[in-house]
């Protein structure tokens, strides 16, 4: 079975960007997700918020060739190619004007009922996406976390009113804002992220303090990586790493 | 002289949104500033930046009936119909699809050099919108701040790489967040602002502390209002006030 791929043209508003008019990773990923769901909607899937469920994502993989700039065209391409009972699988694709892939990202969605236990994926609820079912359950890289959490560098956050969204949690976007901030200024203003690898173990409610580890290190090809731990008290929330290049 | 007026037709995505599926009012600010940097484009106006020129954000007076929600259809009319040497006047009217005027801004502008110093607004910076110069100054009503700041509501923020927008400052959006979460998440997920009047004083920089204060208060028409004052060590940066419905 061919998925059905949904495809957007769009231009980058000047306010999702940074200093340096470059989308920001939160506000890119805010954007592919709304490109889903307008999917969804095209389609006409089964709603899921009727059936008492709701997706959650579970892990992102990103590969970044180029940041899109703001005022910048892009086309975006969007499928869910496989699903398992537990997992379905979304591809992103970000194209420039050249058509020239600029990023790729594959992220794992999970169903969750309102007891936020997982719900098992039934062929009726990704009919219309075109996926086909798989069983096996795909190996996706798991992200390194800092080594040491007393030297790793670390920020402290208070979670307001604006980082919650309609799940009454805090929106998978404002993880990414934790994590990289913690590096400093610095940093990511001299840096570009080449590769990111997030995985979201538990929500994040109003109210908590959340602890942002992350830690500098070198991979074996080389390259510069961070590894980031989210934490409020001692449970882990998300972790990451994302490898850079110098921008 | 009639001023040029910008026309333009959005629906608004769903990561702009609070929990209740309302745009945020910084995002809201955000996509205002945003329709008037397309106007600019449109009629093709001098550029300010290329003079060593920019435009900033004075003063907000806010005019909210209903808050605009997410997957909603706006229209947002923009037009800068009066000018004087020192500021620029720019309003907002949006509409929903009914074409009722549910939101409307009046912005202060003024124009500074590349020494942050304020510079005189010439006829051919504001050709091609159709201001009209009134040497009279306009009276804008000046915020309520909070009486008493020791026990005031306050809230510490950290500055981070994602507030700065391109003039290397926190973006005036992101004061609106510090304001308003110094009011408590309780607060904010039971009412909903009616008004709203906000002045910048001085900008805000990557790595301060925030201190946003906020005091809760009744106006002379029985109104529930909040008075805020948002200070980096003990210089204001932001004076504003809101008042509120229950919602």
């Amino acid at each position: 079975m061919q998925p059905h791929i949904y495809e957007k043209q769009l231009k980058i508003p000047h306010y999702l960007g940074d200093r340096y008019r470059r989308i920001t990773l939160p506000h890119l990923m805010n954007v592919l997700i709304e490109v889903s769901g307008e999917q969804t909607e095209e389609i006409g899937a089964l709603s899921v918020r009727e059936h008492g469920l709701s997706w959650v994502i579970i892990q992102y993989d990103l590969e970044i060739h180029r940041i899109p700039k703001t005022d910048e065209m892009i086309k975006v391409k969007t499928f869910a190619r496989e699903y398992n009972r537990i997992f379905s699988y979304r591809e992103f694709e970000v194209y420039d004007e050249n058509d020239q892939l600029i990023v790729y990202v594959m992220t794992v969605f999970a169903l969750i009922n309102t007891n936020r236990k997982l719900s098992k994926i039934s062929p009726e609820i990704v009919e219309g996406y075109g996926s086909t079912e798989n069983r096996r359950i795909k190996r996706m890289p798991k992200p390194e976390v800092p080594k040491n959490i007393e030297t790793a560098q670390h920020r402290k956050i208070q979670v307001g009113y604006f980082d919650i969204d309609t799940n009454f949690h805090a929106n998978n976007s404002t993880y990414f804002i934790w994590m990289l901030e913690a590096l400093s200024d610095d940093f990511l203003a001299t840096h570009e992220p080449i590769h990111g690898n997030i995985v979201f173990e538990k929500e994040v409610h109003i109210g908590e303090e959340v602890d942002s580890y992350t830690e500098l290190a070198t991979n074996e090809e080389g390259q510069l990586i961070s590894r980031h731990q989210i934490q409020v008290n001692d449970t882990v929330k998300c972790t990451g790493t994302f490898t850079w290049k110098e921008s």
